[in-house]
């Protein structure tokens, strides 16, 4: 007998074609697996080990979270307002260079604690030591695409890199009943030039995984691309042959119209970082344009470092307010758009499309509820607006991932958070010193 | 014997030139004001009639929200993305027209409650039938800048208007302990014609009051300034000698050089609502450029109408973000312009300089209190950073007014929620049906 549950709620965000609000409606799981969604049935409260009602309350699917690097939280505060070059050479790339690996186990779960509470029941990561972030998704119960950071402009730096986001695939590819998935994650193209794109490449056809890399972040990138190999960078990409692969390209600022055109042509998944990429200084990607031309876009958060939170909610503003203000047109990027980007996109983004960012019959159980009862959420005069608008984290008051009960009633249950606060500021302390 | 209260925090956030944070810091309060902000010394309990300990918890001024039409919170998520003039002609005008007496009670009691809860003590409205949006302000122990909006397009309801607006000087200036001042409020160049706002001036003269007044927002509105008067609308104020009074200036979206050059000799204040230019597409505000000029820039989350939440930490985090990502430099409005925007700007620009929007001795005991204790508040780099790029107004757990608690431990004192959702409903529904 599989363990099943009930969870009722005032409201449902289901979504098929098109977003639809269930009204007093109620989801059955049955182990990771959503059996029923739909209008209240008769049932018998035995049949359940867990029964959950929400009064006034929101259930929707949970936030994929698709490019951050988990760990860096650590690093949240440590160095803000800075010029992008200085901020790395001065004060990051030195601190991560006192990095141990304890050290993103810890930075990881701080993340996840974070990224729980505000409502992602899924995130990209893309850093080192990824065994131990690894563990971190495997403990804390939440689902996450990894990948190890690979840089190749030291040989032999790259091909130990490469061994080791390969161990990474084999290790921890599709452990945890599932939640994890890996990818491989070559840094960007300033990092690695196109003779080793091409070996990661074919290691990622050979073990069948997607690849995770930066693109187009600055301006200053797109300069050096232009003046080392006569291409742009999605010019680049498309030449080395990275784009006929399933390929997740994080920020995407910096795009011409070929590019863009390009992009969309090869489907390649984008990962907007609207948050990070105002914050750095790197600019404003061109968002409704990438969507008009069908490219898929999932947002995600950056770092910790350089937004300096991991609140979807608030990625998720930004990417409906700011095309609407820079092109002085209120009606792109509609709060329906973005709640997709969120979703829906995120899950296609990370090649997970079906199984979770959508409440649906045999999605996954990767969902969390919104306590309504807030003066932000009246009137109710359109509750899909409200939550791309109006919504806050903190009234996220349930988070389920796999159909397990993650956060409950402000609640962290599978992470003892006094532990990680005390070890992160420990630890932060050590790097920063 | 006055009332005096005791407020210890690990962390407390004083300013005067520069932030300050005080370790392990106490405030004493006697009736309304601060009568001592400093290290902690040797009390007796029974000197205080009130003590509060925050372990762990940081306070600060509380916001000031320099810009609202706070009892729009009824017309919240009723209709958006959508093209402006759309949006008045079909929509919000037609559901204003339905507006009643009581409404406008509700509708800023449901403004007050949220605003409240994210930590703003003071706002600047604009509306209409502002006595009853006064009695909200009296009821709840909010500090408020009231004006009732003017316009002079037809001469008879102008002069009413005019009338209206003086009688709220005369029935509510300095009301409420002080806590309720009033301005004039013509609504904006384009409503109200030269020789009218001649008038106003005059009034506002004669009555010692600012002038609240919507400038520069869109760019359809320069234009047809351009056309009708063969100047841009800073300019146009300047020649009628408006901007010579004491001005709050809403919006100033679309400037010239000249303009800014024009704002920055007259000392006119500035509220900034970065979340709702960019909502209805109205563009983005060239804040670096005014705030490096020395103008008086403050924070508005305008209405919920068209932001569609009253979230000053919001506000703070987009006029933070936005100037770095447009101007591509990270260096641009750094976390403390951003709170002081939020704070010590906002008591400028309603002309309360030194009373609010900072903790010293002698100023009101508005504040704020933020429970640290949370993944996003970790490691503890730099606390001020995490005000402005990391804090939720979910995060804050006690806000005082004029020395009154009114909300403690996520509870609102002196507004029966329930009641204010119910009617806020109830009402909303009939406006738009």
């Amino acid at each position: 007998m599989p363990k099943k549950k009930l969870l009722q709620a005032d409201y449902i965000l289901a979504w098929d074609n098109a977003p639809e609000i269930i009204s007093q409606g109620e989801i059955v799981i049955e182990d990771s697996l959503i059996t029923y969604i739909g209008p209240r049935l008769e049932r018998r409260e035995k049949d359940f080990e867990e029964i959950i009602k929400g009064r006034d309350n929101l259930i929707m699917p949970g936030f994929i979270n698709t490019h951050t690097h988990a760990a860096m939280s650590l690093f949240r505060g440590y160095a803000d307002d800075m010029a992008l070059m200085d901020w790395l050479n001065n004060k990051i790339w030195p601190a991560e260079a006192k990095l141990r690996k304890e050290d993103i186990y810890w930075g990881t779960m701080l993340a996840i604690a974070e990224m729980l509470r505000g409502g992602t029941t899924c995130f990209a990561d893309m850093y080192f030591h990824m065994d131990e972030a690894a563990r971190a998704c495997l403990e804390s119960g939440i689902r996450a695409s990894l990948a190890q950071g690979l840089t190749g402009l030291d040989k032999i730096k790259g091909m130990a890199g490469l061994k080791e986001g390969s161990s990474l695939v084999r290790n921890w590819h599709n452990k945890g009943d599932g939640r994890i998935t890996v990818m491989l994650g070559p840094h960007a193209p300033y990092t690695c030039p196109p003779d080793y794109l091409q070996k990661v490449l074919e290691k990622a056809a050979d073990l069948d995984v997607p690849i995770h890399i930066h693109l187009a972040e600055t301006r200053a990138e797109v300069k050096e691309c232009l003046s080392k190999y006569g291409k742009t960078p999605v010019e680049l990409m498309e030449e080395i042959g990275l784009l006929d692969h399933r390929v997740l390209a994080a920020h995407c600022v910096h795009l011409t119209e070929k590019e863009i055109e390009i992009l969309a042509e090869k489907e390649t998944a984008i990962a907007h970082n609207p948050g990070s990429n105002l914050k750095l200084g790197s600019g404003t990607a061109p968002v409704a344009k990438l969507l008009e031309k069908g490219v898929p876009v999932g947002l995600g958060t950056d770092s910790a470092a350089s937004n300096n939170n991991l609140d979807m909610l608030e990625e998720m503003r930004l990417a409906a307010l700011l095309p609407k203000g820079l092109l002085e047109n209120p009606t792109v990027v509609p709060a329906e758009t973005a709640l997709k980007m969120a979703t829906i996109n995120g899950a296609d983004a990370l090649f997970l499309s079906n199984e979770v960012g959508i409440l649906k019959k045999g999605a996954k159980a990767d969902l969390i509820m919104f306590n309504l009862n807030q003066p932000h959420f009246y009137p109710r005069h359109n509750i899909l607006a409200h939550l791309v608008y109006s919504a806050r984290s903190a009234d996220i008051n349930l988070v389920m991932v796999n159909g397990t009960v993650l956060m409950s009633d402000g609640e962290l249950l599978t992470i003892d958070e006094e532990r990680v606060f005390f070890e992160a500021q420990l630890r932060a302390t050590r790097l920063v010193y």
